[in-house]
């Protein structure tokens, strides 16, 4: 494999699009008045256009002037390979083939593959795809993905890169995502993978310092060994989650026509998986929600977990969830010590449950959520509160937003939040995300989000020792 | 058991709100304020307040005039007890009384609840509560729920009884539910159950010809034999879904201090459930999305799913939870027939997928989508099919909530839609709810949703046989 300095691509200054054009609705428009937004220059190529949007049009990638980091060839299949390899003998460093019609679609799309596939080979040129919906990076304001993908500035100003072979998988799950706040970095489409590959943006985004955590959709690895050494190596300093789709003989089938790859055996994938520190997750919300979870919040010194609600019903739900029996990751419900529940006898209504789950009824209030939260986090036999945070008792308002939010950056202990609130559900999700909480709208999905940070103490610790005890 | 005629409860003609109230953030005030929206006449019951929004107070439940259908106490649990009573006295059919302060707080609040208690044995009047949210039925108006609820338009307008002892359990997960559509016939929280129990409501509702699907969310059953035998009966003429929490111990421990009551072994309860035709699910998102599916579609005629979707990583996934192992509902991958394959090759783009799952790629439009889906539904081998619709495609657009919708009405083989579209995912989820379809913002939700129906024609089945087999 080729050394992989993504910079360019991630990151790039000059931007050529080919096949950028006026005519409403075509990719090649999409993709151009996107990147217009992008600070550096951004040129229109295009053979039968003079003018793209005001811009002056280049016939060909040759009459571009200057150094051109990332061309972005948005033509159909046969089109796109010749103009892939004038880029490469131009000197483009890199190159994003939108189109579908290669390896995907049949053997005449398999041979269109193959020649792709030389390009790399023989120039120093390295190519996203084909097949691929592009890429996304917020910070720099980059954007290649000609579908709809949720609002960009929801899913922004997070540390999350998400590298995903299929465009839809990562564009729908993410855009679903943005809905409840989410905090991106980057988002990487794959596509046929015919030169870069996980492992590439896997190297780059390990180095790549804001970013928090790494998040793949893949269905089958190109290579699974080098991909696992480089993940363990990654995995000592950010965590690492893979949703690795076609699990079942029945998806190991869908991923061969979809994708005309074969999907390994699943239990040799889980077992390397685990044992090379990668987290992995079963679908694309879980994968949405490891991901978020992990980027913001530190690892779990341990797996005992205390909940804290003003509605008994979902203390009793949560403490289902955490004593779920045969998880990969078993959790404990937290016995609180004395003092801590003298503490809340002492703060809450006679009739508040005191024990693990915390049910301060329905009468709670702002402060005394935050007040009780703050010594549950104080109790040493806590390592993780899941609280939930509603909003529609009379006795609690907004302000409860930032009183959780305060708790939760004074103590080193990981704080999830389970809130619901009917049609306003998301926007308190985007309000406790703005204040860096990791919030959920089902208590399964919250008790979920803290396996995962156990989890990943359990990774750093295997990771610690030596390599051959691993 | 006294017979539960519950019609004037749930579709009351007259109706006092003891403890209505001008003061602004009461429960008195909340609850007198929605109810005014009923066609029946609405009494302000208060000593101390001459009128109340507009209309003449009473000082006292005897000085109402005519029969009282329903009153609904919005007093402190001391006072309320005395007031039920006088409400007894006066022949007031049913009483709703919303205070916490009884059985769930401790010593003094047992002695109160055991004075509501033998209040229904002493008199005809039922009480429901107390430490009950009350009751939301849309089709008639009756609204006590004093607690923010959802869209009151979304929920309303289909057949689910939605039953839940806990309050917040219900109210938050039914919020949320509407927000992608719904269809209640009824909600009822139970609260403290000091009389009236799930097994009234589960057989008024099993006779409620309206009612659809019943849904109970549950932590303890007062009579547990007497529930399921009547669930019994009642599952040969309508789906049952029950929500048990307190599964695990460290759940029933939680149940024990919320409601001071045993949660019972869970695994006896698995088995009785089955054995009674009781569909168990295991948390509120689950139990929405399982009441929503069976209050509008059919039982299946088989477990053989067909998945169809302009993505291909979602057929991976979807197989992946078709074939999903350990599940208690097994389902399959259908195979197609050659002459399924034959036309939808015809149809379609040389490299679409014409095996199960059926991928028409990001090419696909609004009409092949249909014939497609058309084609699949008349396949002889296919039982329910899980159709991906997408927006994001430049060739789809907002008709295919339309052309699904007709597909899907004229088939009398259940398709379930699997739905994403960044911030606009729950406006289509309604969408497709309002033209009758049955949607989900996940493809593991989507396809769980064809375990409840494939369960669902087994209960059909199993008690089709004579009793004593069953």
């Amino acid at each position: 494999m080729k050394s992989s300095n993504l910079d360019r691509l991630i990151d790039p200054r000059s931007v050529a699009v080919i096949g950028a054009t006026e005519k409403p609705g075509r990719i090649g428009r999409i993709v151009f008045e996107q990147m217009l937004r992008h600070d550096g220059p951004v040129y229109p190529v295009n053979i039968r256009e003079k003018e793209v949007l005001g811009r002056k049009a280049f016939a060909r990638i040759e009459d571009v002037p200057g150094t051109i980091d990332l061309a972005v060839i948005a033509v159909n299949a046969k089109a796109a390979v010749d103009l892939a390899e004038s880029c490469a003998v131009r000197g483009v460093a890199h190159v994003i083939v939108v189109a579908g019609g290669f390896s995907e679609s049949g053997p005449e799309g398999r041979i269109l593959e193959e020649r792709l596939k030389q390009i790399p080979l023989k120039y120093p040129t390295r190519i996203l795809g084909p097949n691929t919906i592009g890429i996304f990076v917020p910070y720099n304001r980059i954007d290649t993905i000609f579908v709809e993908h949720g609002d960009r500035a929801l899913a922004g100003g997070g540390g999350v890169a998400f590298i995903s072979q299929s465009g839809s998988v990562g564009t729908e799950s993410l855009g679903l995502a943005s809905n409840t706040g989410f905090g991106m970095r980057a988002f990487v489409g794959l596509g046929n993978k015919c030169d870069l590959s996980e492992t590439d943006f896997l190297e780059y985004f390990g180095e790549d310092r804001s970013t928090t955590c790494l998040a793949f959709y893949t269905e089958s690895l190109n290579d699974g060994r080098e991909f696992l050494e480089k993940a363990r190596e990654i995995a000592r300093r950010k965590p690492i989650v893979v949703l690795k789709a076609g699990r079942t003989p029945a998806g190991a089938c869908a991923v061969a026509s979809h994708t005309g790859r074969l999907a390994g055996s699943d239990r040799v994938v889980s077992g390397a998986f685990r044992q090379f520190g990668v987290q992995r997750v079963y679908d694309d919300e879980e994968l949405c929600d490891a991901a978020k979870t992990l980027a913001i919040l530190s690892p779990a010194k341990g797996n005992r977990i205390a909940l804290l609600t003003p509605a008994g019903g979902y203390g009793v739900m949560g403490a289902d969830h955490v004593a779920l029996p045969k998880q990969r990751v078993p959790l404990l419900m937290a016995s609180l010590c004395e003092n801590t529940r003298g503490k809340i006898r002492a703060m809450a209504v006679p009739y508040a449950a005191v024990n693990n789950p915390v049910d301060l009824t329905a009468s709670a209030n702002d402060r005394l959520m935050a007040e009780v939260l703050q010594v549950i986090l104080e109790d040493p036999g806590v390592d993780i509160v899941v609280c939930t945070a509603f909003f529609s008792p009379a006795s609690i308002t907004d302000r409860l937003v930032h009183e959780i939010a305060r708790c939760a950056e004074q103590s080193p202990k990981p704080v999830i939040v389970f809130t619901q609130y009917g049609p306003f559900t998301d926007r308190y999700l985007r309000r406790f995300h703005r204040r860096g909480v990791v919030g959920f709208p089902s208590i399964g999905r919250a008790v979920r989000a803290a396996r995962f940070l156990v989890e990943r103490a359990q990774i750093l610790k295997s990771l610690e020792m030596p390599d051959d005890a691993a």
